[in-house]
């Protein structure tokens, strides 16, 4: 955790921003497996460690924005807690390392929060993804958990995306660790994969890593030879000769902050032609976005430039035709790269997805694009100094998109069908980095994991 | 999974043994991290698992006592789902794979459940641990989460533990590999280990042999020096020369079934003398209690017995005093064995403790002890063929309750205190094997891990 400095900084800027009430940030509580006491690896919410740092279950914060005192409620541990899990600091010992004073018994929230509602004052709540907060919520609020979203807070939400979005330098520092273990990740991957290996194998070597080298994994591995598949994780394959294998994966470190990569190989360690034209293809999309990147210009900008280096490349090999500007307007791109360029990232690989995506990718200026492809665009608006962001276009032959679109003559006038029905089988290739926008660009955070086709093959020779 | 007859069976018997009513069994449902789409990976619940089989999140069983149907209920995907998750079984297809023939939307569950309401029928439920079962269960059946454990029904969960406490041969099978994947884990930290190390990479690489040899631990890792601490989820050591190592990990298969091993070994990859001695009680200790179990025999008899070597061990080295039986009866071995020999392991670590350990560890005839130490004994009841369970024997020098018990002259007619003082800073040793109940004795189940002191030095000197 940081300074406590930090937090108070953040909470100080956060209380300029509400108009009155009480915001209301409960931490996670731990998500049980199979029985109750068997439970995953503890997540804390990204916004309660945001705003309050400390990583431990069953904490609330309450920001009381006319009264100006920041609180903490949480359970004192018992004698026979510490026999069983060792000396523990006090709620309050807790309260003074994020710099809160007032310290409270987690009960007395339910009388802190009545007393506010009876006072007529506006609770500010952020919306829950965990039914065991619905739950809670429910008790403090009367609030039935199936009704819940229509009582959050959109000030409150555009608040801390606002904050949340410009990352500072000690969170970038972060972001360069978890960054780093994912670099580890990817190159164990790399030197792993080879014809017989299991995918499951190296799915669990890098996910010891992820462990080993930070927290956990950033989100659930994609590793498949199956890369055309997007949210494929089935790992049950077996590396064959001849195949690409697609992997996605990032590192959450300690600290809670993600990296997010992918990167696309050649399984026996050497591309074929054909899987080198597609694979370049890509890698120019990629850099043509990392070229462009800047404070200023809207991020689905980028992603339509990106598209279209994506026609451009594939007109060269006579998968699709005619003008490259209006096949990306009319979405004809979106048959191979049917996602969106990237996202932003930070304490959520995902950053700041459960607060809505609209509100973190979108503003009044800029709004989703309701075109298949495009729609999935996750972060459309202007770039500014301080984001951080994925870029990660990819090549896609899905059998069913292929079909349905071959039957349904959809941009038929941009794709040359018979070609593209030579690549069924293909699989999918997909690059991935993380970047962050500087005053006049953008710069790759970590060192950047072999990319060109040459660093791929040599890292894979050992 | 196994065959379809396999899950007919079960839910065959189970209908003899429940008079009327339906059986309600939901499945899990993914379980958010940091943001809904942000999932763990998928745990099913284990009584859907073990009456139905599918291990695919969003489904739910109902099996009508009167009627004798067996149903399924789920959501079938559709067409956007299959361009990003590839091709996917029907609902109907799944249900032919556990021997269901009437499937069903989710949404008729209501419904159904509505109307054997309206019927007077009682609908029976197994207790939840999940916030997301209880706010089905809620939706379902009107029953407000906090009040969801005074409407489980007693009469299913002890016909479930009847069922489940008795292994089946294919369920054997998958427990054995299951325990295979274990010996990997723990021979990979054996040879990991030394002076340097951090507890953290080693997690994380015996994490990853979990995922790569079965589909994940079986519950988090405890891998730490301070081994007195039970509980102890802290990696976050340098190993250092001189000090113990305890690691208690387990596998649980891609068929969800378990194993769970204990073994604490040296830094330097060889004991000193004093190590030497408490580690040879230990596994006396774990040798005895081998020894004797067997059909019919109490696990509370058992227990007693272990803690009886123990007693006697540390009698010989001083620690102790006065006769053994009567130290046992006191409880005064909990100064260093302050917890339960084992417990049942299947389709759960501690298998079935969902259900309530009552139900599972002991009946009408053995109760559970109120005495410290003894009190956390899981299994207390008579052993019967074909049950699995872990034996598990340690001893602990834990500052908090040496201190507590001196000062309180608890069992002081026991126990040396000058001399246990000595001990303090030792750590922990645990030394846990899996065992099989046979017709007349029992086996360990699968190889057994390196456990003497030879041969964990063997193992560690690479």
């Amino acid at each position: 955790m940081f300074e406590k400095q930090v937090y108070v900084n953040r909470r100080l800027k956060l209380r300029k921003m509400i108009k009155s009430g009480l915001v209301l940030i409960p931490g996670n509580t731990e998500s049980p497996m199979n029985y109750k006491s068997n439970t995953y690896r503890f997540r804390q919410d990204s916004n309660f460690l945001y705003f309050f740092g400390l990583d431990i279950p069953g904490l609330a914060g309450v920001i009381d924005i006319e009264d100006g005192k920041d609180c903490l409620y949480g359970n004192d541990f018992d004698i026979d807690d510490i026999i069983w899990m060792g000396p523990q600091p006090t709620l309050k010992e807790l309260g003074e390392k994020v710099g809160i004073l007032s310290t409270h018994p987690f009960k007395e929230l339910q009388t802190t929060i009545a007393r506010a509602i009876k006072q007529g004052r506006k609770i500010h709540i952020l919306p829950p993804y965990r039914a065991e907060s619905m739950i809670l919520l429910e008790q403090l609020l009367g609030i039935h958990p199936s009704m819940i979203n229509n009582y959050v807070s959109v000030e409150l939400i555009k608040a801390v995306v606002n904050l949340r979005s410009v990352k500072e330098d000690v969170e970038i520092a972060e972001i360069e660790k978890a960054c780093a273990a994912g670099y580890e990740m990817h190159v164990t991957a790399m030197k792993m994969a080879k014809p017989g290996v299991s995918e499951q194998d190296i799915t669990g070597a890098i996910e010891g890593v992820a462990i080993s080298k930070g927290y956990m994994p950033s989100f659930p591995i994609i590793l498949s030879q199956n890369g055309e598949t997007l949210h494929n994780h089935d790992h049950s394959q077996i590396l064959t000769s001849g195949r690409l294998l697609l992997i996605d994966s990032g590192a959450e470190y300690s600290s809670h902050y993600a990296s997010d990569f992918t990167r696309t190989i050649p399984v026996d360690g050497k591309f074929t032609e054909r899987q080198k034209a597609i694979y370049n293809i890509v890698l120019a999309a990629n850099n043509k976005a990392i070229e462009i990147s800047k404070p200023g210009i809207p991020y689905l900008d980028v992603h339509k430039a990106s598209a279209k280096v994506i026609v451009e490349g594939l007109s060269a090999l006579g998968l699709m035709k005619g003008d490259a500007d209006e096949a990306v307007a009319n979405g004809a791109h979106a048959l191979f790269f049917p996602h969106g360029l990237g996202h932003m990232m930070g304490l959520d690989v995902h950053d700041m997805e459960g607060l809505g995506e609209d509100y973190v990718g979108y503003d009044d200026e800029i709004t989703r694009s309701d075109q298949f492809g495009t729609a999935y665009l996750r972060l459309g608006r202007r770039l500014q100094k301080g984001f951080v962001l994925t870029v990660e276009p990819g090549i896609y032959f899905i059998p069913a998109l292929i079909e349905k679109w071959k039957s349904e003559k959809i941009n038929e006038s941009f794709i040359n069908f018979d070609k593209v029905e030579e690549y069924i089988g293909f699989g999918g290739i997909r690059i991935e980095d993380d970047i962050l926008i500087t005053d006049n660009g953008c710069k790759i955070i970590g060192k950047r994991i072999p990319v060109t086709v040459e660093e791929i093959e040599n890292i894979m020779k050992g």
